[in-house]
């Protein structure tokens, strides 16, 4: 899916927002990741009375996609503060991980097989 | 910061790591938020037990950031994962929620203050 | 099912083996609940990949019933110190909170439906 | 602190509570685990962006007492829950936790010491 926006400015809003008021003094590391907690719970609380099928219908739904949509952008902006305020690039953050899992998940052994790579015989 | 990556090839990868292993079948929707609070869950327990000027010292060092990267795009990685399963552009989700943030937390009302913008008079 | 354990005493094991390695000093409530989270997490990842006759296989097994009861028992410990440290009953909490469900989901409208008490009409 | 209650009755009147509302159906374990997420983010939401000494401060306050306790109880039923449905008694399944606890942070090397006991010399 291609996006209408560029990463760089979204990342940029984010840390201009946190500025703005003055909330950097807010956004310690262990405050950010109860802040994440808070709205991937708020996620989590969406389905967790939905079978797999209601699922599947409710996300077939504006309101139901808006909703999810709304929820794992909160989580992420969160992350993103984390990683500014520590001096990490996100993107880069995310792309040396899947270096790391691709040695840690090879093809021929995870092939249709959801084990952790220290059960992966 | 500038990043190394481009974001839509990080999320190509992404997609392309999951399909190479027939992943996508493990990919429900409760069950990536699960995998996300997982992976939440081993961030926090980073941290837990450290002071805010424990917290400063540990993320001075490159093998404490390095710790707290590879968590944060863990996370990351499955939520981006629940948008790629229900065609969700992540950039996308994360520009509309600022803007709502910008409307919920007028810079007048919100400079200095923490509150939820239910709370905000 | 009747226990084997006198809760009283339970709750009384964990404040002392808190006590004797001199642990208080790294209980506070926010360390706690991300403590909490850890834990939570290990829970959600057991589970994560499983579909739902699968949860229900590996829970007819000893050792899946172990992996669940393991981390379902750290959890309550962190929530049980938070209330040992802020002085708050474990169990009078619970009963209180059960007095104020019974009055936001009464019966009659609630009866097959799992909607929140502020979303039922 | 001595309780009003006795957890026995507690625990039947939780199940109850589900029985009568003909909740069983719902309360599935990855369902159970995403409800107790959801209210464990409740609670860390409370507290996040409290300073150590604001936490101290609302906490001295029975109105900040009380909401942490009814957030502590949401998540606390979620796991008798999970107990109920697999037929884990709950106060059993801590006294074995702590019993594993005594074995795996012995009092010599765990005094002052918050590590892992997989990071125990």
């Amino acid at each position: 899916m291609t996006s209408d926006h560029d990463f760089a400015d979204v990342e940029n809003q984010i840390s201009e927002f946190s500025r703005e008021r003055n909330w950097d003094k807010f956004h310690q590391p262990k405050n950010l990741i109860l802040a994440a907690m808070g709205e991937l719970g708020e996620l989590a609380e969406i389905l967790q009375w939905k079978s797999d099928s209601e699922v599947i219908d409710f996300l077939s739904t504006n309101d139901g996609r808006d909703r999810i949509k709304e929820e794992v952008a909160d989580v992420a902006i969160y992350l993103i503060r984390i990683c500014q305020t520590q001096n990490i690039n996100f993107v880069d953050a995310i792309a040396e991980k899947l270096q790391k899992n691709e040695i840690n998940y090879p093809v021929e052994k995870s092939k249709d097989n959801a084990s952790k790579y220290t059960e992966l015989k």
